[in-house]
């Protein structure tokens, strides 16, 4: 039996509203614009007028004999998009119907149950004692009559938030990965490079012996090593979740669900950012493509989009902001909230730090992260109860909150030597809010930013080791700036004379417009 | 008569240090790879043995006959740079001489003097009383012996900084009209589109009404005003040194040679970084090409590089810190530094903000600028003062010259409702070095940050009056998310189809790949 469904000019209207876009067709997609058999379109179901909630159904799209689009899809290629290779090796597609049937068995309805009595309603193929035959129709059917008031699944589903928590880790490990690609290139070039500061005729400094160049390059490299530890402590968690989902023990989700989403913003801003900051750190250089600085920017960009937009999951931090109000009664199994669960401690607590050497201790850092985080949670706590709606609150402050979200995040770290240049690099980007917190004087955070400037000369002599502790091959960097042996300006050369260009001696077009012109 | 060069292996020795790239080839420059005919070839003059300094050279590359390169030369493309178009319609090319020679008469003179009798000397075609026969050797000269004593131009030759900083202050203009052209577009595209907030069924909200929208997008409109403004000031400081230059009167040149240097820098970091912030604010369809926004980051990049890489210009800024020095002393013709002039007064203001709207007094912020900009120019003049050796001094604490010079650089800035925006957003960011500095306390902080949210739901209503009024057509800005109707969504459809992938419906490979897969 075939379903029709009902709707507004279109067959489907979509209802992932990040890809609803042309009257609500699917945009984006991976492998749909020319490639793809089959998509799970994920549609609202309305039966006879009346809304059934969102479901997924299979739909072929080209015809599995010449591939061409079956009768009512239309689907293509949505453009070209950022950088010159990058994500344009992926036919990302765009997608409309018009008044498609598919069968009603390509529902996917594994997971959708009844709203009134909870039976688990199992539409498939398979033969299945509570599978209605296949040949009866939409409005027949063996179960109770309520049963055909649909839900899609919760939103509290254990699978949903198992399957986004997955994605999101994976996320922030990846961000590590990315991020430490760029760094590594960076790095060994900023030690190929030279420039000025020549003695009486000697070579000129390197260029990663300058403080300017430390001060931007090695907080991203100390950032490379500690997104690696988060995600793999992330990786830790997401096992450890899987396992209680299965025992049905539901405690730690929230908070995990809070991690994935603030980490996975934090990380992948950071590390957007940073590789544009790494290729900023070749210089000119960082320009060309063979420094493979340019690619791996636009190639990562989309990680800030996808997933959730990098500002929307801050706002999800309100099981930050709830735990705030709580206090003392703070509901935090995984303990990252913990810190929130002395409040008081927190508000009083003064930075006792009197030399720039006691900054080196981890402890008195963390202690002045926590404080800073708790105190802009409070402030903002105390500011929404100002206003009589919630939901107008949030939206007004909505900058701040996401400001206190970042200022939870920074807080889950440690390290050793680049443990203290990350963190001390994150007190003195943040140093408005922790000075306007309160957390720390003004002259501890000119002791930090002391401190933080005697790490870098500490870090100089292994920073090449520390990036070749990545083990990457130059295959893998693709990047002539980041070759292992440092033989940077002959490659640069070499890959220079590949160009299509350069093909030819003369260039296109000489006898066309340059010899008339010359000629004249 | 034919002047060989001496050398190592190459005929030239390339002076240009940016260039100094294989064994000292020249590299980046535009139109050199495939086009031009002839270069302007700064080298250091060798004659037997001993150095006469940098020299400009004419030197012809190619036969005008057939465009191949002359014997000795090797000329082509340097490869793809960032971005999909961008600069790569740009032939940037290398060079390498194999001991070429040129004519005597190449060489470019009209501003070489020599050092001990300060005589002009003018070596070119033209029959002058000083200058000896073409026909003589090079060591054959009707000059006295000590004439060939050559120097290159003092570094303080008037005509050397003219065009220095006739270059920057036009990038400072560029920067304004890069910036706007984002930010029209991220404008536009965020009243077109609507995320969430339904209300019963209603239309969703659109994303500019976002708070974490405004304050992310308002700043760089209002920097973009800000930027037209300062550009337009140093033009008219560019042509009052001009007319001051042909009277003899050099007594500016050095503070607007900081100027130029300083906002050179300024300007083009925040409008790369705002740049790539616009694209991000475009959400998923920021990553297309049809919106503009890549290849207008992709092209306005290297504006970070070239012309002074953004930090060294910074460091230039020893104009600042010896004016700091001199406090009461200080001499800012152009009155720049004029609040330097008061350094006692700087240093012991205290910020009377006691409301939210105080702020708003343009008076207020600009006091609490230039006492942390004091402030910090003053903490970076005793901790230099600690090293016995001024050089190591500089290397030591270069990241705290650049921060104290980027905070003397936010200084100049007078506008209306923008301003106020530009200048609370930026008292929010640098909110660290204020309350470092003691310029202002927690509490007013808080307060500015309160107004800057008022300011925000002000400039709303006329966010988009304010980017037509750069009266960008839609053919230059070259974006369908910024199209003046506001009609996005059809024309992102059209835009697909015409992407070459879509010029057939069955892709290039799928019989070749594709089928055998379905069919095994």
């Amino acid at each position: 039996m075939k379903i029709v469904w009902a709707g507004s000019r279109h067959a489907f209207e979509i209802s992932d509203r990040i890809s609803k876009l042309v009257a609500n067709d699917p945009w984006w997609p991976d492998g749909l614009g020319k490639v793809s058999t089959h998509g799970v379109v994920y549609a609202r179901l309305i039966i006879d007028g009346q809304e059934h909630g969102i479901h997924g159904f299979i739909v072929q799209l080209p015809s599995l004999e010449d591939h061409k689009p079956l009768p009512g899809i239309t689907v293509g290629d949505i453009g070209m998009k950022f950088g010159n290779r990058a994500n344009n090796t992926m036919d990302n597609g765009v997608l409309r119907f018009d008044h498609v049937c598919i069968p009603r068995d390509q529902m996917l309805m594994s997971i959708t149950n009844c709203g009134a009595c909870q039976v688990y309603y199992v539409f498939s193929n398979q033969r299945n004692k509570r599978t209605p035959d296949d040949k009866l129709s939409w409005t027949d059917s063996l179960a109770p009559a309520h049963c055909w008031n649909l839900n899609v699944v919760s939103p509290l589903s254990p699978l949903v938030y198992e399957t986004l928590v997955f994605v999101r880790q994976k996320i922030v490990q990846d961000a590590s990965c990315a991020l430490s690609k760029a760094v590594c290139i960076a790095t060994r070039y900023s030690a190929v490079r030279r420039q000025f500061g020549s003695q009486n005729g000697g070579p000129e400094t390197q260029v990663i012996d300058y403080k300017t160049q430390q001060s931007r390059l090695f907080p991203l490299l100390a950032s490379a090593y500690a997104f690696r530890f988060v995600g793999e402590w992330l990786n830790c968690l997401y096992a450890d979740v899987t396992q209680r989902l299965q025992a049905n023990d539901f405690s730690t989700l929230p908070e995990i669900q809070s991690c994935t989403a603030g980490l996975k913003s934090l990380t992948t801003s950071v590390t957007a950012d940073g590789k544009e900051e790494c290729r900023k750190l070749c210089g000119g250089h960082g320009y060309l493509c063979s420094s493979g600085l340019p690619e791996l920017f636009a190639v990562y960009v989309p990680a800030c989009m996808y997933e959730g937009d990098n500002i929307v999951p801050l706002l999800q931090e309100k099981f930050t902001f709830r735990n705030s109000n709580i206090g003392l009664r703070t509901v935090s199994p995984l303990r990252t909230m913990a810190y929130l669960g002395r409040i008081e401690h927190r508000m009083q607590y003064r930075c006792n730090v009197e030399k720039a050497e006691d900054w080196l201790n981890p402890g008195a850092v963390l202690e002045a992260f926590e404080a800073r985080a708790a105190r802009m949670s409070i402030s903002c706590a105390q500011k929404l109860s100002k206003f009589s709606n919630p939901e107008e609150g949030f939206a007004e402050l909505s900058a701040d909150l996401v400001e206190a979200a970042i200022a939870h995040w920074g807080v889950k770290q440690q390290l050793k030597l680049l443990c203290g240049i990350y963190s001390l690099f994150l007190l003195h980007k943040h140093q408005g809010d922790n000075l306007a917190t309160s957390c720390i004087t003004p002259k501890q955070a000119s002791l930090a930013n002391d401190q933080l400037r005697e790490l870098y000369s500490q870090a100089r002599p292994n920073a090449i080791a520390l990036v070749d502790a990545f083990n990457y091959t130059d295959h893998f960097l693709g990047s002539i700036l980041g070759s292992y042996d440092g033989n940077v300006y002959p490659k640069l050369y070499e890959a220079a004379w590949k160009d299509a260009l350069n093909e030819s001696v003369v260039p296109d077009g000489y006898h066309q417009y340059i010899r008339p012109l010359l000629k004249q």
